[in-house]
């Protein structure tokens, strides 16, 4: 990517900083800092922050061992770089680059400790979180950033039809995440990311960890997976029987099955994110299982695999073409068995692209 | 380990919270959550905050979905678990559980944008960063932690020798950074999390991201690596050179050699810190290199690779029998070439234990 690519992305970011009355945008490593720059050093104890303010260059502080790692990002032709000694104070000089007083946005994953230095450092300013300016901003996926995580999808969609012909029964969970990372791999992606494998009781607990359970004929299994491509994510879940589904479980697997399509359905420009999530909701809950569906429907996607918007009551973004975000109502009995249907989906100019295209009809594994 | 130990773990915490003037300490997913409570969630947009306060049992507010995970943590036993379900404010929730007023203290990695909505939600709160608290209590290690480091520090050395029978000359960084990183599972770590290799030029920037570069005879190459094992760190550094030293190299590996011996013959109970760098600062001064040592000469290390204490100026810790940091002096000559040697210490009863050892003679490559 060019570095005119960069400078203009922080420019729509300072820009729409000031629009909604901030006097600069602070990031720290981060996938927004990736997003702006290409830089992607490790978020430390030691601060680096890029300072974005409307009209002015952009400038980054970095420590000054960290300087000629920076001098080499894509992005430094045009920044101006600022290095900082261990010893000296950085918040203080970080403070001299932001308005002494009025409103500063800091990135969501900015470390309290930093965050705590800079508000010591600049008792002027007030902040508040940048997520609603560069959230907002990395939202709209550029048509690069969209072929990424279409490529992605379908990574993570081939992987999900070579593990339905695994042996489940009498295996551990953790075997089965294993091979799950190994296909996301082996499919295209960079490196997987996670790979929830749910057996039994285990899959009313939407996000757990993978353990010594044996699989045993009659469980439900969730399958939660995806991994990095190109700097961008897949995310994608399927819930399968093995051998013969357990009691109960058809019916709320139907249920959920068609709250996703609908909730799919509703996507389109011009709607708020939160209807995505009322119209999976309205159908769980008029079938009797709303007590759970204990999530929200869904979360953007992109250099993150949760990042802005949210398809949850109360998120009102209205969406945009080139919108990505997942599409996941579940149904989690305790005790008992739990059921996920996730897609990520793009918004386009008149509807819905579905980036996950594997099977929905019910999977019966062995 | 069992829920005991993590409950005083998260009394002394608590403890010296309140003997600092903080009602309360909170902790997000990070290892400072992984120390207290065994458990290790990803940390995310949603807020997960453990909650210490002196004289009551600790609490932990997690998002509901996660709640059966938390409950399988080693701590769950010692613990009360809140779970805040999707689309309710958490904040509000987490300003419940601590004073109205005074002071609390918030863990170093928390999210800028879960503190800045614990902010809003406790106007009456004043937040301060809890390292000098947590960071305290982590740097002194227990007898099994100071196990695990032996053993990754034991495994890094391994690795080093190991990587002096490679070729060097006619290869690219990159891929003596990927024989590094083998050679650090290969020799027992779990995984490798840095491998630092920076030849010629390169070698003046002390966090180089190994790339293309073909390494050349007449290269210094500095190897700066580290993996995990069982939850704690190796990381050390070697600077190599290939078939013969560049020019002026052997009076500045000489310096940094000796600035590095003296530094670790500092370290003994009762000393600051600060004394650790001074000492190794002088050395490198005095050699008339003082204006290439452009970093600090040590920090802490544990269950991150870089954690309090710090070997710089104005850290005035005074040091305990159980420390545990590194001592890496180096002197970076911009456009020509770099020098870095670092070895893991502890603290002992009367001086101290060097945690690696492989030699610092310097070796030839080819």
């Amino acid at each position: 990517m060019t570095s005119e690519r960069y400078a203009d992305r922080m420019r729509r970011v300072a820009d729409e900083g000031a629009a909604q009355g901030f006097g600069a945008v602070i990031v720290p490593p981060s996938p927004d800092l990736e997003y702006l720059t290409g830089y992607g050093p490790m978020p430390l104890e030691r601060p680096t922050i890029l300072v974005l303010r409307a009209g002015a260059e952009p400038v980054m502080l970095v420590p000054e061992l960290e300087r000629l790692l920076a001098v080499a990002c894509p992005a430094a032709s045009a920044l101006e770089l600022i290095g900082w000694v261990d010893g000296i104070d950085p918040y203080a000089e970080a403070a001299r680059l932001l308005p002494v007083d009025g409103r500063v946005a800091a990135a969501d994953r900015l470390w309290a400790s930093h965050l705590l230095g800079l508000q010591h450092a600049a008792p002027g300013v007030e902040f508040a979180a940048a997520s609603p300016i560069v959230g907002r901003i990395r939202a709209v996926k550029d048509p690069d950033e969209l072929d990424a995580l279409r490529r992605a999808g379908h990574a993570a969609d081939r992987s999900f039809t070579s593990i339905l012909t695994a042996r489940f029964a009498g295996r551990q969970e953790r075997e089965i995440a294993a091979d799950l990372a190994d296909l996301l791999v082996r499919h295209g992606h960079a490196t997987a990311e996670f790979t929830i494998v749910a057996s039994g009781p285990n899959a009313a607990s939407p996000h757990h960890e993978p353990g010594e359970r044996t699989i045993r004929p009659g469980d439900a299994v969730v399958l939660d997976f995806g991994g990095e491509l190109d700097g961008y994510y897949s995310d994608t879940t399927r819930t399968v029987v093995v051998q013969e589904p357990p009691e109960g479980f058809d019916h709320v697997y139907t249920l959920v099955r068609e709250a996703q399509a609908a909730a799919v359905d509703a996507v389109r420009p011009g709607v708020e994110i939160q209807e995505v999530d009322r119209t999976a909701r309205r159908i769980i809950t008029d079938g009797g299982s709303g007590a759970g569906f204990i999530h929200r429907t869904g979360h953007g996607i992109g250099r993150e695999v949760h990042e802005p918007p949210y398809a949850i009551e109360g998120d009102r973004t209205i969406l945009e073409p080139g919108m990505t975000f997942s599409v996941e109502p579940g149904i989690y009995l305790e005790g008992a068995f739990g059921v996920r249907i996730e897609d990520i989906v793009a918004v386009t100019e008149d509807g819905v692209e579905r980036l996950n295209r594997s099977t929905r009809e019910l999977q019966v594994v062995t």
